[in-house]
């Protein structure tokens, strides 16, 4: 299933796409798609509902993030050998986690705000990894029985932020540096995650192209290493970072700049399009 | 006023500590407190009830965290000067942010649990601060506006998952890493939040003692600069630093072991006491 929510912000109805690509209206079903219904019983009651019988949604209204009540937004490192690379990094031994405020998410094709006195916002498309079912200490073999699906990510960055002190949250969080969807696709149709093109475009230049099989710590691997440190909650997110291309990693380094269009996916996921604007 | 929730866990009361210091039970007026309670409007509310009308709560309920439905759990590094030198770390010169994951939120008197694999485990005794309304790009002069109230925090710290990576998050955040509590107070009774002692015990032997005008950065300027980088929402708290007397700081280290038993407090907020037990 791919499951969405669209409507204007704060106002988003719950929606389902069906085998055309078009929204079908799921409001009549379920007042919302919320973290209790993207464990196994929860995604198992929508799958019972017949698609087609749902009404169409008519027109493009604009898509939020496909479920609500984000409680943990993780991220991840350097993930990628040549992201590593590009960033000056060394090659990490283990997943360097880091945390992303939740008031940064947003739909996937609201507008990326650069906050004021900001001058270096970067992009990077991540896997993002949805969590169905409550994770503790789960082995490595286990962990994908706790993921309810996969979405595109933006982490969105703003590097003199991220490197003003040792610790990057602060470039991380800023609002609008989360754009999360069009879809939550569930794991039923993504049988290996660690075998999907991933890009990202600014401007219609190809910046970012790699495929996910490039990862240092495969999705499994990331969800055990996390349920280790902190217990993972049906709807919290991880983003299992970026492969190479970011604007700080380029020679000389590019930043994103108001009227600048940023359109990123991810095969089987969907993409998103942001347009760059200054905060007031 | 002294706000607090009482009961089991998952099942608390809102509550409110009377002039003699027992709970008056709350829940015949609210159904719970929440952020939104936590406004100027929802806070005028709860200032008019006759607290002396309320039943008074018999026994010695555990306490729940004052609030529920936390956002954002921001920490700030370093903030004492004297913790950076036995930290061995340069004194900051603008706020070191990083995240505490909102999962490790607990009542001020439940067991600390010692993860698997962890050797070091440490206290840290903290001013946190509320946030009562929204602030995005608020003056240093208007941030304590948005500032609903204080309350004792432990920032419970692994320093080996702290220092594995560049990044502090993974041993910030454990389950049971957050105490919070016994209350919520209300900024009205705090008329100055940089001239209260705080302290920390671990059985029985004192090992912070410090007073919050020690703060290299104040609660108003950190509410001023963390609203430049995102904005804070009903309800997000902010630990604002320790000071010197942390285990890890001690010649030689000292950490926390499983029957340990840590208390602290801080001047009007109250005391917290925790026991630590080890992860099964």
């Amino acid at each position: 299933m791919k499951l969405c929510r669209y409507g204007n912000v704060g106002q988003e109805k719950p929606g389902m796409i069906d085998a055309l690509g078009r929204i079908r209206d799921l409001s009549g079903m379920v007042d919302d798609l919320s973290p209790a219904d993207l464990s196994p019983s929860g995604l198992h009651r929508l799958r019972e509902i017949h698609i087609d019988d749902l009404p169409l949604v008519s027109g493009e209204p604009r898509m939020g993030t496909p479920w609500n009540s984000v409680q943990k937004f993780i991220a991840i490192g350097l993930n990628y050998v040549d992201h590593a690379k590009e960033a000056g990094m060394p090659i990490p031994e283990e997943p360097v986690v880091f945390m992303k405020a939740t008031s940064c998410i947003m739909g996937p094709c609201d507008d990326i705000v650069r906050p004021r006195g900001a001058c270096k916002l970067d992009w990077e498309v991540e896997l993002g990894v949805v969590i169905g079912t409550r994770a503790q200490y789960v082995s490595e073999a286990d962990a994908l029985d706790h993921v309810a699906g996969y979405c595109v990510l933006n982490d969105v960055s703003e590097r003199a932020y991220q490197m003003q002190s040792s610790q990057w949250d602060k470039g991380k969080g800023c609002d609008t540096f989360g754009p999360i969807g069009p879809w939550l696709v569930t794991r039923d149709e993504i049988p290996d995650p660690q075998k999907l093109d991933l890009w990202l475009e600014v401007n219609g230049k190809r910046m970012q192209q790699s495929n996910t099989k490039a990862m240092i710590f495969s999705v499994a691997q990331l969800v055990a290493y996390l349920s280790r440190y902190m217990t993972l909650l049906p709807g919290d997110v991880i983003a299992t970072g970026t492969p190479p291309g970011v604007g700080i990693g380029r020679k000389p380094p590019v930043f994103l700049q108001p009227g600048d269009q940023v359109r990123l996916g991810i095969a089987g996921l969907g993409e998103q399009s942001q347009r760059v604007t200054a905060a007031d």
